[in-house]
């Protein structure tokens, strides 16, 4: 993960402290086009959703978005009409302050449930906010949006789209509360290729769906999740048609990046060590392997067997089970890194103390075969220890 | 929950070690009946079931049984033919020696998964096993039968039947790894009770029901899951009758056995110190309150905020949002003990103080209202703290 990036064609970052946090530190983001662009976006699939979920929604539904305000410290779930209000009143006042239509400004929001978003503490810091706008402040942004976050969580890949080399930057926060269920967590992606709001929608969904739904630190989905992206079209050339080789590439920079975030996410997994691929084979389809995979990898007991290095294939093969997924423990397998541990459905003697070997790496592969059929899926997930219980237990105290 | 009991006309429990746990703690244990008896059972609803589970199914179609040769220490999951063989020379050997057909002994097995049953050891601890059978013996197999258990667990239920005087007694094993879905955890109960295998089995799912699949330590289902209920009849007296008010006196019994049962499961959960009963009202019908009652008493976010005695709210209606039902927030209200701190979706301001006061105690109701529906769910949860953590990421060192 870099600190800083140099920035990207078309778009400025601003982060500072509003006072939302009591503890002083970075609290409120600033994103801006220089004009209205291509954008897309995918929300949480909780029920719940916060009031700034409800109207970037709503304001998002064009296509087209201009600027992105995001606190960190208050959720604004759970805050009924007076959340609308903050909401609609903040990103009004962005608005205003960088010359934009209120309905291009979108609103973004992380951290306690169910407290009132001190608005007015918003409002007043919008001016040093706009002012502090500069191209190279996306570390800034990153910082400015973290929560229980250990570090600002910022990716880049450049990319060739129709003879022009455009950038593809994003930027998230996540650290707890992240399991799929379409967006988790927040991310924001600038790009300043020239691709339409149709193609940039398609490019997010298809990499939204193989990275950011294939992660899990604790089973939980926000009322606040949002992954927006934004194109500036700044580097030239033509635009991204559908079905080209540069959409094709663009899709690749954009899963590349979210990928990269994805991966640093679970690594900072509320009080994580160690972070797991899982990968499931020989299912009948890969909806059936991605069940069983989504099901291991939210495993209270098997994250907390990664946490005490236990090659405990039992608690994988058992959560398996509790998948609705019909399979034959007698064909299945499962490889703690490169050692085979269980083989069709029984220990493989004497397999342990190698694949125990295997759990001291802060990162390792587990395969788990159930069966000869062609469907596969692969999950990103970090195990659960004390300092999850600390933070979580001792979150708003 | 009660230590000892003078046992139930018809059946005697023994409990041995008989060296399966390197502690040297009592690991071995036998429920027999007289004679053949009226059986009914329930068991896990994961795909990954135990040999004793598949064993103890085919056997039990016949709804007769006279014992059940429970081991505590190893599972006997994952342990392919072997483990089936394991499990039918240590069954035969109890059925041998108590001069009972192979077919009505039933096994039951807990503790590490796929690990090779020591079937030997346990053949050679027969004859003290059955040796020591006595009427009186329930403590001693409730303590054998204990894996990670703080305390052993009993309950018992007189009840009129026809004129004549019954007991229920229930004994079970559990703390982690309990999660509903059929059966869970280990649980036999005997009556002196006059019931066919229908009346049995039909009381034993509707408290199954209600009780242990209305509860959760950790959202884990397990391999070994099984609860067995065996009728000696010696109280006489007619028959119970289905439709009958003593079958409904009976069904009764049986499930507030159980329910004490699994309040103690609940109560002993790895490293729990609250108890939560989770009432989820106004729900569109029964089946959705129970699908929202679920998902919250699952949430880790809601079992480490009980730990730490925060009444984050917003954590409660954020898992209820996440159960896949559709209810608005703004007709939610949610109440700690006897304090409402959110109502219509939002705060209510200065509550908070109060139910954190509340959730100082061992155990206190939780109500959420998700709107103006007929349907209602209660579900029995623990909180997770640091404890089970310690005790699930060092299980098996």
């Amino acid at each position: 993960m870099m600190d800083e990036h140099p920035g990207v064609a078309g778009f400025r970052f601003s982060g500072i402290s509003a006072g939302i946090k009591a503890s002083g530190d970075l609290d409120l983001a600033l994103l801006a086009a220089e004009e209205e662009s291509p954008a897309a976006a995918v929300f949480t699939a909780n029920r719940v959703r916060a009031a700034p979920v409800e109207i970037a929604r709503a304001r998002i539904a064009s296509g087209r978005a201009q600027a992105v305000l995001v606190n960190s410290g208050n959720a604004n779930a759970c805050t009924g009409r007076e959340g609308e209000r903050a909401a609609k009143r903040t990103t009004a006042a962005v608005a205003d302050a960088i010359g934009a239509p209120r309905r291009l400004v979108l609103p973004a929001s992380t951290g306690v449930i169910g407290r009132p978003l001190p608005a007015a503490l918003i409002e007043a810091a919008v001016p040093a906010l706009v002012a502090r706008l500069a191209a190279d402040g996306a570390g800034r942004f990153a910082r400015a949006i973290m929560t229980t976050d250990r570090w600002p969580k910022m990716a880049a890949v450049e990319v060739d789209v129709g003879g022009a080399r455009a950038t593809v930057l994003g930027i998230a926060k996540g650290a707890g509360m992240i399991h799929p269920d379409l967006a988790t967590t927040l991310a924001f992606v600038v790009t300043d290729a020239s691709v339409g709001r149709g193609g940039l929608a398609r490019a997010l969904r298809g990499a939204v769906d193989e990275t950011f739904n294939a992660l899990t630190v604790d089973g939980e989905t926000s009322t606040n999740d949002t992954i927006v992206a934004m194109a500036s079209g700044r580097v030239g050339g033509r635009r991204i048609r559908r079905g080209s080789a540069a959409a094709v590439r663009f899709a690749g920079a954009l899963r590349d990046v979210l990928g990269q975030l994805g991966r640093s996410i679970v690594r900072d997994g509320e009080g994580a060590r160690t972070v797991v691929t899982l990968h499931v084979v020989g299912a009948s389809s890969d909806r059936a392997a991605r069940k069983v995979a989504r099901r291991v990898a939210g495993s209270l007991l098997v994250k907390t067997a990664i946490h005490g290095r236990d090659p405990n294939w039992g608690r994988v093969l058992s959560a398996a089970g509790c998948a609705g997924v019909s399979f034959e423990p007698s064909e299945s397998s499962l490889a703690i890194g490169d050692v085979t541990v269980m083989k069709r459905g029984t220990a493989v003697p004497g397999a342990e103390a190698a694949a125990a070997a295997v759990m001291v790496a802060d990162e390792f592969p587990v395969e788990l075969r159930i069966g000869r059929g062609p469907g596969s899926a692969r999950y990103l997930f970090c195990d659960v220890g004390h300092d999850y219980v600390t933070v979580n237990a001792d979150y708003r105290t």
